[in-house]
């Protein structure tokens, strides 16, 4: 449930209302408003009886929610969230392109491509320096030596840059040096992980597992915002589905539904999702056509010689003549969008 | 595999290469192209030894095909068809948009929907005469009457007409009436229904299945080249997959593989793959963007009353600013491509 | 719903009851039962109120029905149906093995397999004539030179036939020859083709389309029931997953909920699952334990020269080795649900 | 690649081969056989060059490993890996039931449960003490109280006990107070969890995630065992499919690939696929019939107040009767497997 406080409403009234909702056993979280505050009521087991709260001084009046996802829902808070990646803003208005490689593999490497992607219209620079892999043989990162490099490249190129923390033991290392942390698909259910996230200052980019609805995708989110965390950006990435033409079925569908239920952003990575190069300009055009609020996307001075992923990689030319289309579409619709009302 | 022939190549050369892949037990079939023919084999069994035929008067090289399906493989014609439904064309550089109510219900309804997409752009109509349906208690459609009234709305408009043939029992019938033939996604492994679809004089849309695979889809689509009807447009119309927010899973991905793979138009039919209303237009800007050849979207002037499927219609309204958008994104990308060259 | 009878109900309370429903704008459906009739009411839009049939003179009580599928529910027949095999029994207490190749393929060949097979205690013989093949190029069946060398086994051996029906064109045909007509997985929602198996008087054998719901499937057979032919198998044969060690992923917890749902006898296909011979042994014997009332299994006599499917086959002797373990498995848990009233 | 060593090799001899894998720039593994012993090669990139190592000093031959997966391999090891859990082993003949709540609500319903799954026959306790849940809100589960719970009843019982350790920072936890460690299909690509498995002196129960391959799991225990943990029992526990009238779609396909591939024994957890109490017998006595080497089933004295998958607990009597039925198919085929030879 959420009690909605009158536009004039008190500090001490909200005060109040909180301490009403702690004496009924559940947990208040204001969720400051353009004009007004409301409080959230969470770890109540079903229905709250709404008389309790209502006649309280201050109290507007109280709205159900009717979903298993409170903090993350739009009928918690209306507006679409802006997540401030170190003054880079993801969600609303902003398109937004992540870019870079899969892998760190060497500064020489990473500052090479920061510069393309960033003369491009990057945003933000993305590299792995903890990788998470099918095999115990294969290539693990660089490690603390891959987030050295992330730091220099920001350092250099001035744009912030976002790497994946692959557990809560190398969250804190992951978090000194990154501007955003990632949480993988295959740990979008690593509800240790999303706690810990949840305790972070540093914004969350949340993967999708390839096999998760949007009701768990949601839910995952919810365990960081219940943490206190509310900077997170959410990625959609692909299904696990029979087709093998591509490596996962990107479920662009998924964008205007989660837009619908959660005002946090959502974002499109068709990099990993189709796994062959040549896919991933038709997706990230249709991507940006769905409403994306901004795409991850890999790119490789030389995929060939990729310790990860290359065969997925764009060449920093690709991705520049991309994004210039994807950024043409964005604005297209935007202004569409403004002439007719209509989304 | 497929002989080429020189481009001076007698009528007398190319009957002879014809002859001689007859008698080494296999099927010639003559595929035109601009500057010369080539002669696909087909019904052989295993690989074709090329010295049979690569030192017959005429022939100038022969190409190995590597895929199970060959008429309607890149390799076999390189060039984009383009089927003409009626004097509408359907492949290559055009964009062209199909709309109509799922199913035909009066003249009445049909006229006045066909009015509406008509000015908004639209270039065929579509309408169920016969209906799919999962149960043997729903409505199955108007059957005939509903052809006629398919005719009449193309004698007032001038729109040419694509409906369902659900069965060869009413493929003579529908055949007769509509300018296209639809093969649905539930029959797109109905070989007898293929077989009869080759051997029509009709364009045939031919809808994926909900759980094909693309080599699937385009063997399928092989039944129909392979009887002589050249004329075949696919439809990406979603997948069967564990997400349950949208109907199926619109599977985007697939489109730049089959246009990879083949030479046959390709368009998408978000109605069907989301199954509501709200999630149509942002999966058809995202099929614009990704660059299908058309679109087939379900269009009802009032989709509260309608006898099926309903709650994924939209109103004419809706179409003609989705319309908008749809060919505003087309054009930016074909003016980009023209640009840069890329695609 | 269903309007059940009194025990000494007469004949014309019977067809008074019949009437009214008729006059209601319904169609009535009479099911004969042991001690009892039942009348079920069908082709309604939505619920049926009680009180129009009711107090009619013979009615005991109205059952109101909540499934979309009504004559193969067990809401409209509470016991398990038998369906007579030209004298073999499927179907309740009954287990019975169906085994044979693939594909018709000669004379020899066919009778050499059938009496082994016989010999392992298999009632009913199967082999395909008409083959629904990915490829046009593929072999297709014998046709009814196919059909002949079946009859021919049956008069041989006296075991009857089952052997598929591709489309309604070749029907009458296979129905002329066959004793059971199969309707393969592709064709599970081929309506044309299950109205005319709605009036056969032969019994049908309905495979699980591969990506088919419960609900779908037993909807395909209420289209045969409701046509007028009761005598329904269902064959379970495996799912189109993401899981690529079988060709589809045989799912066995259909079983249970089948029988939960509908009186008909449902069996179980794990050669065309599996796609792989080594396989199907561990499979049928999962299936014999969970229950079916069958199973349906490929054996050939020289697998690696069979002209469709001969990875998948079965050696005459190792079908014989799992025949007595399917077989061991049934009468053990017949016994033991015989000694502890549960099943 | 494996180079395994002569029969009569000296220790000497063991040791050259070792230094000489390390000297190639891998690692060596030796793995102890009945009569000789073989030395893995691990981190090697792409294939090694067996004349490297096949004439030197006691080496009788290579033998080339052509799967992903090593240690965890038959090729590695042929015969069938028996894990000891406190005294109660799992694998080869042995038939292993696991039982008891989803999750630990008191020391009273623990030793409730545990004394009546004890008498029917089960060799381990199980129940959760930290649970995985998809809401914050939702119960978490008991902790290390939990765990002393479950210390206490294997102390009453002398049942060793199974519960899940949720992530590295409980793992040491979970450790000290359980026989056996169970990783959850969420968690099957927690890379560090399962490197922290692989340190660990206790066996590891690891569940297929729900959108797994073979290979990705057989890869996840790869990780373990090269940790140098060698008890590893694999669960199948259900694939995510459109399938819904189950929670998920138990692939019993999946055991005898999984038994031809690995050495690991293999058992099913037919609670959590069904989802639903009355799924869970028919598929356990399926998954019995395929030849697991045992299973893990929930059990509740009162599911109807269960805090935690209620739903899908069978009750004690329930699960006599069920272990009878499990136990009598599994030496029914055993007794076939002696006879008959065959498997």
């Amino acid at each position: 449930m959420l009690v909605v406080m009158a536009k004039n409403a008190t500090n001490e009234q909200i005060a109040g209302v909180q301490d009403a909702v702690r004496a009924a056993g559940f947990t208040p979280r204001p969720i400051p408003g353009g004009e007004r505050v409301a409080i959230g009521i969470l770890h109540n087991q079903g229905p709250v009886d709404p008389s309790l709260f209502s006649s309280l001084p201050g109290v507007s009046h109280t709205i159900p929610v009717t979903k298993p996802f409170k903090l993350v829902s739009r009928e918690f808070k209306h507006e679409d969230t802006v997540v401030d990646v170190s003054g880079v803003p993801v969600g609303n208005g902003h398109f937004t392109l992540i870019a870079g490689p899969c892998a760190v593999e060497s500064e020489k490497q990473c500052l090479a491509i920061a510069r393309a992607v960033k003369a491009a219209g990057a945003g933000i620079f993305r590299g792995g320096a903890f990788k998470p892999r099918t095999s115990p043989y294969s290539f693990q990162g660089l490690g603390e030596e891959g987030l050295k490099i992330l730091a220099k490249v920001r350092g250099e190129t001035g744009m912030p840059v976002v790497t994946e923390a692959l557990d809560t033991a190398v969250f804190d290392l992951v978090e000194a040096y990154a501007d955003m942390v990632q949480i993988g698909a295959r740990n979008m259910q690593n509800f240790s992980l999303l706690r810990r996230a949840g305790q972070s200052r540093k914004p969350i980019l949340l993967k999708r597992g390839m096999s998760s609805t949007i009701e768990e995708w949601l839910m995952a989110a919810e365990y960081i915002l219940e943490g206190g965390n509310t900077a997170v950006v959410l990625c959609e990435r692909g299904l696990r589905t029979f087709a093998m033409h591509s490596r996962n079925t990107l479920d662009l569908s998924a964008v205007p539904v989660v837009q619908k239920e959660s005002h946090l952003p959502v974002i499109a990575d068709p990099s990993h999702a189709a796994g062959v190069a040549a896919q991933v300009p038709p997706l990230a055009r249709a991507s940006a056509a769905i409403g994306v609020h901004g795409l991850m996307i890999e790119v490789h001075d030389h995929p060939e010689k990729a310790l990860s992923d290359g065969g997925q990689s764009l060449l920093p030319g690709q991705f520049a003549a991309l994004a210039n289309q994807m950024r043409a579409i964005h604005e297209l619709l935007d202004r569409q969008g403004a002439e007719t009302g209509a989304q």
